[in-house]
C-alpha cells in the first residue's frame, strides 16, 4: 500500500463515460482496471453503454493506507459523476419521482472472477421504490428490485448472514403455495422487503439505509475492501497479481433485461471460444437479469439461428425472437472484434428494446480455438503473423499433441490422481515392468501401473501406453520420465492401494486385475474402468501454419532429449533442431544390456570392468550409429555415463544371480560389493564425471563407441555427423581437462584405425554452482570447454539445496507462502539459478565468443524458463520430444518480446 | 615450460661463490634455488664454503623447452665456472698431475629432499686417479673415490641397472675374504673399477666417459633431467609445488671428511629441534663422507660434551675430539642463527683439519620446539614478537593439547586406522553408545569401539574417552565429531572385525571383549592392547606467552562450535570469543530426550506435536540458560533445529516400543510414519528452516527457550546475555522474513511475560549457493539478516555438488590428481566456494555495513581457511574447542600477513 503513483495522489479519481462522454479509454486499465477502462473504451467509439463512471484503482490503495476512509475531495468528484448519470438518463438518485439506479461493480486491472463482489439496484429505499413501480408501471418489478437489492447488499456490504435471507425467501414462497420466485406478486415481495428490513435490524443492530448516498458509500468501500478480503489475497498469490495494484469501482445506470419480452440480457463471443470457427456464439434469455442466466434455473437459448438448428433446439434464437436487436447486436461484435483486434466476451442487456453493453474482453478459449482464431485473423489481415505467433499459449500446445478422450464417450472414474503428463491412454494393466515389456512386445496396450516407479522401470514405463502411480508428485520419477518419453500419466492417485505381488489393486469397491483394461486422462488424472474412446490429434493445418511463423521468428534453436529411436524420429518429426541431451544411461537399462552393465559396476577392480566394457561397446556404437543416421545433418550432443552406479544395481534375488552366473562371483560377494556402493546423498556423490576420473576405463568405451559410430555412418552415409561430447558434473577446469584429454586420446586412435576425419566438440554440462562461477576458467584457451549445456535440474537441486526427489514433502507450502512463485523444478529460479547461468554465460563468452550456450532439463520445455534462456543470450534450449513445438512456439514469443523491449 | 622470464633468457646463468666471491645471496631463492642462494650467502658473510657455482633455475626451463640441449653461452660461462674453482684450489679439472673433482647437486626453490640427484667425486677418470693417488699420498682413497663415482653416475646420470654394481662390490668382498668396503685395498678397489667399467659397457654400449666435460655435462642433463621424473612430479604435486619453478643446479670443488683422523664429516642444529633447547645438537664422524652418517653404517657420535654425557655414550664427542675445529664450528654457529635469525639445519665436513661448510637452512622442529624457539628468540631480541607468532605452524599446536603416549611407555599394536582426532586414550572397550554412558557414569574411562558412527552415537561419544571404528574416512562422522569434541580418535581401522552383538572384535589374531581396555593415539592412528602411560600436555609457559603476543595482532575473533557445558567451559578456557555455533539438534540426543523428541517427529499433526514440544521446552531452557552463564558477557550464537528429522528416529524395535509408551500410538503405525520419512538425498530434504516453515512450533518452541533462558540470566545474574538466533538454511529473503516474524513474536510474547528487555540479533547462515548470491537480499532493510555466518561444509557440499558421507569414495583420486589441492572439507575451496564467501559477504556489507560476518563449521579451525577469512574481511571464525587455539594463532598470522601486503 506503500507507494501510490504521485500524479494520481493529488488528481482526480473519478472518470466518467456514456451519453458521448470517455474519460478514459482501453489504455487505461491500470487506472480504471480492465472492466472500467472497456466501458470507457466502448463509449468512446459510440457503443450503447449505460451511464457511469469508474473510481480509480488508485483510491484503493489510498482508501487502505487511509484505515477505510475517503478524502472529502472523492465526495465532490462524485456528487459530478452521479449527477453525469443523472444527467443522461434524466432520473433523479434518490428521487422519489423516477429515482435513479446504479450498479457498483468492482473491476481490477487482471481479471479475479468470482474473487470480488457487486452491488446491483442500488439507489432503492421505502420511497424510490414506489417511485420505480410507477414509472415502470410494475409494481411487482419494482418490489423485486428492492427485495434483490437487499438482500444483495446485506449480503456483501453488511456481511451479514447469507443464509437468513434464502430461508425468509423459502418461508415467503412456502407461505404464499408457490415454487418459484417468479410467482410471488407484488404484495408478496412487499411483505418480503419488510422481513428483509427486520432481519437487516436484528443483526447489524441498525435499520437499512435509506439514505441513498450512506447505501452507496457502504458499496464503494465493500468494494474497496474486498480487495483484501483473504479470498482475493490466495486469488492474487495464486496468479502472480501484486497486492499494490487495487481495484477499481465502476458506477453505472442499471438497465433491465427483465421489463417483458421485448426485455433480455445474454452472454456472447464473437467466435466460438471452444473450437475457433468464426461464427457468433452464445446465449441469451427474454425478460431476465444477468444473474439468472449464469445461475441455471432458466435455459438460456441460442444466439444465432445456425447454432439452435445444429443442436436441434426449439426455443427461438436472439436472430429469431428480437432479429433487430440481432443484427444490432452483430454490428457490435464486428466492431468490436475489428476495434480490439481479438475475439471478445461480451455481455449485453436488451432492457425494451433497447441494445446496452455491460461488458467487453478478449474471451478465453480452448487451445485448439486459440490456434485457429490466431491463425484466421492473421490470414483475414486482423493482425500480422507475429501477433498470431505471440497470441497462443505455448503451453495450451500440449493438450493438442497427445490423444484426448472422445469428449461423448461414457466412463467409470474410478480413481483421480496429479495430471502429471498428457494425453489419454487405455491397456491392460501391468503391474511390473518386465510383464509390461513383454506384453508390450506382442502387440498388446499395457499400462503400468505401480506404487512409485524407479529408474528400474524405464523399459516398461517405454513399453506401456500410459502410467499410473499411487505415490509421487508432478515431479516425481514417473511425471519427468512420461513427460520426456511423451507417455500419459497419473502419478499420486493415492486412493489406489495396490497389491502387486498378487497382480491386483482396488479402489472404491471396484477391482482391478493383473491383464484388466483401465483408462488414464494424463490432462485431468482420472482413471477409468475399461477402454474409452481416444480422439487423435490433429496436427497438420493451423498447427503446422503457426509453426512456421514461429520458426520464422525465433533466434533461440530447439533440440531436444532424447536417445531412442523412437524419440529422435519423434521430436525430428516435431521439429528439433538436433539433440541437446542424449543420456547415455538410459540406454543400460535395456533388459539385454542390464546385466553386462551391472558385471561392470560389481567388478573390483579395472580388468573386471573391462570385460563388461567389451560386451557393451558394441551395443552402444549401434545406439549412436542410429543417432546419428536419423538425426543426420543436425547436431547430437551425448552426454558420457551420469548417474551414481548403484542405480543400477540388482536388487531382486534373481538378478543377483543372473550377475553371478554372468561373472562367475558368488551372490553374497555381489550383495557386499552393491552394498559398499549405497550413499546417503547419492545426488551428490560419486557421479558424473567422478566416474570417469575414477574409472576411465567407462568413459573410454563411451567415447570409443561415440567416435566408432561417427565414422562408420559417415562412411556409409557420406555425411560426417559432428558429435558433441558433454562431461557432466564438472566442478572444476582439472576434471574437464583430465576427460577432455582422455576423449581426445580416443578420438585420434579411432580416427587412426577407420581413416576417418571427424569434426567434434567437448564441452560440459554447467550444472554445480561452482561450475558456474568458473565458468571462464572452464571454457578457457585452445583446450577449454566448445559449448556449455545447463543442467538446470541439478544446478536448482544444488544452488537451491533442494532434492528433487525429496522436495514433495514441503514444496507445496513453500509456493503457496510464496517462498517460490512456482515450483523451481518446473520453471526456472530465475532469481537465483538463472543469476548463475547470466553469469556463467558471460563469463564463458567473454574467454571464448565463439562458446555454444544450451539448456537441458526440465526448464527446456517451459515457456517462462525459454523466455529467461532468451533473455540470457542462450543459443539453443533442449526439451523432451513432445514439448518441442511448445519450446519453438515459446522461444518465437521470447524472440518477439525481446524485439518489443529493444 | 612456457613462461622463462625475459631479463633471464639472455642474461648470465652461472653464479659463483667462495674465495672472496659471491655472485648471489640468501635473497636469490628463485633463481639459484635453496642450497645455492645460501651457499652464496655464507660464501659472501665469509666463511668458509667450498668454492664453486651455481647454474640458475631459468636454465632448467630452457633446457626443458630445447628439448634437453644448452645454449652455447652456457659452455662459456660454466667454463668461467670452472675457472673459479680452479683458481681458488690450485687444481686443473681433468688435470691428471692435481685433479679438480666437483659434487653436482640438485637445489630448487623448495626443499624436495630425496627427490633430485646428486654426483660425487665428477673429474675422475684412469688418468686422473693415478693423480688423485699421488697428490693426496693415499691410493686406496683415490680408487675408493673413482670406484664410488662410477657407480653413482652410472646410477643417476645413465640410468644402468643399480643392483648390477652393488652385486659386483659383493663379489669383491667374497673373492678377497672381507666383510667391510673399508676392507678393500688400493688393488682389490682397482680391479672393481674395471668391473664397474665393463658393466657401463656391457649396459650402456659406450665405454664410461674419460672426458672429464663430458662426465660434467652428463651430470647437469641428469640433474635437469630430474626435475621432470615422475617422482619429482609426485612430490611437486603433493606440495604445491609449481612445475615452472625449475631446479639449480650447484657445481662445488669436492671436500674429504675421509681423509683420515683429522678429517670428520657431521650435521648439526643450533638449538635442540626436538625440545627447542638453547644448546647445540647433531652427530658427526671421524674420517667419513656424508653418506656414512646419513646411511647408518657407522652409530654416528655426539656434537657436543655435554650431549655425551647426559646419553652416557663412550665415543668423544666433537667438541672433545677436535676441540679447536669444534670452536671454530661453535663460532659459524652462533654467526649463522644471527644471521638467519632462525635455527639452522646445518652439513659441514672438515677436511685434515679444515673445516667446510656445505650447506645451511632453516631447521624443521617439533612443535614444542618452534614454541619456545619462537618465544625464546623473541625474549633474546633476535626477532620480534610478531615474527615470533609467525614463526609457529599452528596446525601442529594441535599435538600440544591433547595427551600423547609416553614416548618410553612399552606397547603392542594391534592394528592400524586413521589419526582422525589427535590425542592418546585408554579405556574399557563398550561397543555401543549406551554402554559407553553408563560406564562413564559409573566413572569408568572407555573407548566407543564402533563399525561407524552415527548421530545416535553421539552422547557415547562424549561419555568416551576416546573412539575407535572400523570404517570411515578422516571426514567421516566419527573423526567429525570427535575433532569437534576434542576426544581422541581412530577412524577406518579397516581390519578390525567388529561383532558388536557377542560383544568382541577381533584383529590379526587377538581378540578383544567388551570390557577389555584398549589404548589408542589418534596423532598415529596405532590401537593398542591394554593401557599404555600418557603424558599430560603443558599449556602454560610458552604457549600462553605466544598465544597472548598471537591475540594483541589479530584482528578476527575466535568462537567456538560448542554447546554442552563441558565444551563451552573447554572453549572458554581455550580462549574463545563467543559461541560461534550452538547445534541445539546435539541437545535432542540426550537419553532423557529422544523419546520426546522422537514423539514429536512421529506426530501426525501439529496437535500431537506441541505435546512433544511442551514436555521438551524446560530441557532446552536449562541447556541455554546454562550455556549463557558459562559464556557470560560473550556473544552466543544459536542455531535453531537444522537435520533432517529421520536422523533422530527409533531404529530397533525396542526404541519404537518406548515411544509407542509413550504417545499410544502403535508401533506398526509408527514405522509407517518413519517409513514416509525417508529421503533420498536427506542433505538436500527436508530440513534446516524447511522444518520451520512446515512446523513453525519446533521453531517456536526454541525461540521461547531461548528468549525465557536468556530473561532468567538476566534477572538472576543481571548480566543480559545477547542471544543470536541463527536461522538455518535459507535460500530466499521470504523465508528468512517468515522465521523471522516467528522469533520477533515469540520473543516480544516472552518480553511481557517476563517484563525483561533483552537485545537480540536474527541471521542466518550462508550455506547454500542461492543465499550467497542473494546475500544482498536478505541482509537488506530493517527486517534482514543482523549476521551472516557461513556454513562452509553445507556450502561445499552444495558449490561443489559433493556429499561429505559419500565423497571417500572418490576424493582422494581427486586430490592425488590435483584437480582440489586437499580434502575440500578439510580446508576450503577457496576458488570456488571461497568466490561465493567474497560474494555475498560484499554484497551483504553494501546493504548493511553492521553486518556481523562469521564463518563455523570445520574449516574454521583450519589456518589456510582462516587466512582466506582475513582477506574476505570477515569479523570472526568459529572453531570446535580444541582448535580454538590453533585458530587464534592462525587468525594472527592471518593478520600479519596482512599488514605485510598492505
Amino acid at each position: 500500500m506503500a507507494s501510490v503513483p504521485g500524479s494520481v495522489e493529488q488528481g482526480r479519481h473519478v472518470y466518467r463515460f456514456g451519453g458521448g462522454v470517455a474519460d478514459g479509454g482501453a489504455g487505461d486499465t491500470d487506472l480504471l482496471g480492465g472492466k472500467g477502462a472497456n466501458l470507457a473504451e466502448m463509449a468512446a467509439i459510440g457503443l450503447p453503454v449505460p451511464p457511469g463512471f469508474t473510481i480509480s484503482t488508485a483510491m484503493c490503495a489510498l482508501y487502505h493506507a487511509d484505515c477505510g476512509a475517503f478524502p472529502d475531495t472523492l465526495r465532490e468528484e462524485v456528487a459530478g459523476g452521479i449527477a453525469h448519470i443523472a444527467g443522461i438518463t434524466g432520473k433523479g438518485f434518490g428521487d422519489a419521482a423516477d429515482p435513479l439506479l446504479v450498479s457498483v461493480r468492482s473491476g481490477a486491472r487482471a481479471s479475479m472472477p468470482g474473487m470480488m463482489d457487486t452491488v446491483l439496484n442500488l439507489g432503492l429505499n421505502d420511497d424510490t421504490v414506489e417511485g420505480l413501480a410507477r414509472v415502470s408501471g410494475d409494481e411487482r418489478f419494482a418490489w423485486d428490485s428492492y427485495r434483490r437489492f437487499i438482500q444483495m447488499y446485506a449480503d456483501v456490504v453488511l456481511d451479514l448472514d447469507h443464509g437468513a435471507f434464502e430461508d425468509a425467501l423459502e418461508i415467503a414462497k412456502e407461505d404464499h403455495g408457490v415454487a418459484l420466485d417468479t410467482d410471488l406478486d407484488a404484495e408478496d415481495l412487499r411483505e418480503l422487503v419488510g422481513t428483509y428490513k427486520r432481519l437487516v435490524r436484528e443483526q447489524w443492530g441498525r435499520d437499512f439505509p435509506q439514505d441513498v448516498l450512506d447505501q452507496f458509500w457502504g458499496a464503494i468501500g465493500a468494494v474497496f475492501a474486498s480487495w483484501q478480503s483473504d479470498r482475493a489475497k490466495v486469488y492474487r498469490r495464486l496468479h502472480d497479481i501484486p497486492g499494490t495494484w487495487g481495484t477499481a469501482v465502476n458506477v453505472q445506470a442499471m438497465v433491465f433485461g427483465n421489463m417483458g419480452e421485448t426485455s433480455a440480457t445474454g452472454v456472447a463471443f464473437t467466435r466460438d471460444p471452444s473450437t475457433g470457427e468464426r461464427a457468433y456464439y452464445g446465449e441469451y434469455l427474454i425478460n431476465a437479469q444477468g444473474e439468472d442466466v449464469v445461475a441455471g434455473i432458466r435455459t438460456p437459448q441460442y444466439l444465432t439461428h445456425a447454432a439452435r438448428e445444429k443442436a436441434g433446439a426449439r426455443p427461438l434464437s436472439m436472430e429469431e425472437a428480437l432479429p433487430d436487436t440481432y443484427a444490432e447486436l452483430a454490428r457490435v461484435f464486428d466492431l468490436l472484434e475489428t476495434h480490439y483486434r481479438d475475439m471478445q466476451d461480451i455481455e449485453f442487456t436488451v432492457q425494451q428494446g433497447t441494445l446496452w453493453m455491460l461488458q467487453t474482453r478478449a474471451g478465453k478459449r480452448t487451445a485448439n480455438a486459440a490456434l485457429k482464431i490466431a491463425v484466421d485473423m492473421a490470414n483475414e489481415g486482423l493482425i500480422s503473423r507475429d501477433e498470431a505467433v505471440a497470441r497462443v499459449d505455448p503451453a495450451a500446445l500440449d493438450q493438442l499433441l497427445h490423444p484426448t478422450l472422445d469428449a461423448d464417450a461414457p466412463r467409470t472414474v474410478i480413481a483421480k490422481g496429479l495430471p502429471a503428463s498428457p494425453g489419454a491412454a487405455s491397456g491392460k494393466v501391468a503391474f511390473d515392468a518386465d510383464t509390461a515389456e513383454r506384453r508390450a512386445a506382442g502387440g498388446e496396450a499395457v499400462i503400468l501401473v505401480r506404487v512409485e516407479t524407479s529408474p528400474e522401470d524405464i523399459h516398461g514405463m517405454h513399453a506401456a501406453r500410459g502410467i499410473l502411480t499411487a505415490r509421487g508428485g508432478m515431479t516425481s520419477h514417473a511425471a519427468v520420465v512420461a513427460r520426456g518419453m511423451g507417455r500419459p500419466c497419473v502419478s499420486g492417485a493415492g486412493s489406489l492401494a495396490i497389491d502387486a505381488k498378487a497382480g491386483v489393486l482396488r479402489v472404491s469397491g471396484a477391482e482391478v486385475r493383473d491383464g484388466d483394461v483401465l483408462t488414464i486422462d494424463g490432462a485431468t488424472g482420472e482413471v477409468m474402468l475399461g477402454e474409452v474412446a481416444t480422439v487423435q490429434p490433429e496436427l497438420a493445418g493451423d498447427f503446422g501454419t503457426l509453426m512456421a511463423w514461429a520458426d520464422d521468428v525465433r533466434r533461440l534453436k530447439v533440440r531436444t532429449n532424447a536417445e531412442t529411436p523412437l524419440d529422435c524420429r519423434t521430436a525430428r518429426g516435431f521439429g528439433a533442431d538436433g539433440i541437446g541431451l542424449c543420456r547415455t544411461e538410459h540406454m543400460f537399462f535395456d533388459a539385454g544390456r542390464i546385466t553386462a552393465v551391472r558385471q561392470m559396476i560389481l567388478a573390483d577392480d579395472a580388468a573386471g570392468r573391462q570385460v563388461a566394457l567389451d560386451r557393451l561397446l558394441p551395443e552402444q556404437r549401434g545406439d549412436f550409429a542410429t543417432i546419428f543416421e536419423i538425426m543426420a545433418g543436425l547436431p547430437v550432443t551425448i552426454r558420457l555415463l551420469d548417474p551414481p552406479l548403484h542405480e543400477f544395481l540388482p536388487r531382486e534375488d534373481a538378478e543377483f544371480q543372473e550377475v553371478a552366473q554372468a561373472t562367475g562371483v558368488s551372490v553374497d560377494q555381489l550383495k557386499r560389493r552393491a552394498a559398499e556402493l549405497h550413499e546417503f546423498n547419492p545426488m551428490l556423490g560419486h557421479r558424473g564425471c567422478r566416474l570417469g576420473i575414477t574409472y576411465p576405463e567407462i568413459y573410454e568405451m563411451q567415447a570409443r563407441a561415440i567416435f566408432e559410430a561417427a565414422c562408420d555412418v559417415a562412411r556409409d552415409t557420406g555425411a560426417a555427423p559432428i558429435p558433441e561430447v558433454m562431461v557432466p558434473l564438472v566442478a572444476t577446469r582439472a576434471e574437464f581437462d583430465i576427460i577432455r584429454a582422455l576423449i581426445d586420446r580416443v578420438a585420434a586412435a579411432v580416427m587412426v584405425e577407420k581413416s576417418q576425419r571427424l569434426d567434434y566438440l567437448v564441452g560440459t554440462m554447467i550444472e554445480l554452482p561452482r561450475a558456474a562461477i568458473k565458468a571462464g576458467q572452464i571454457a578457457e584457451g585452445e583446450g577449454g570447454a566448445g559449448f556449455f549445456s545447463f543442467g538446470t535440474n541439478d544446478l536448482t537441486q544444488t544452488t537451491l539445496g533442494v532434492s528433487r526427489d525429496d522436495a514433495g514433502r514441503f514444496i507445496g507450502a513453500y509456493v503457496d507462502q510464496g517462498i517460490y512463485p512456482k515450483d523451481p523444478f518446473v520453471s526456472l529460479d530465475v532469481e537465483g539459478v538463472g543469476e548463475l547461468i547470466r553469469m556463467a554465460a558471460e563469463q564463458g563468452k567473454a574467454v571464448r565468443p565463439d562458446l555454444k550456450l544450451g539448456i537441458c532439463g526440465e526448464h527446456g520445455g517451459d515457456p517462462a524458463s525459454i523466455a529467461f534462456c532468451e533473455q540470457a543470450g542462450l543459443d539453443y534450449v533442449s526439451a523432451s520430444p513432445y514439448r518441442v513445438p511448445i519450446a519453438r512456439l515459446a522461444a518465437a514469443q521470447a524472440a518477439l518480446k525481446a524485439v518489443r523491449q529493444a
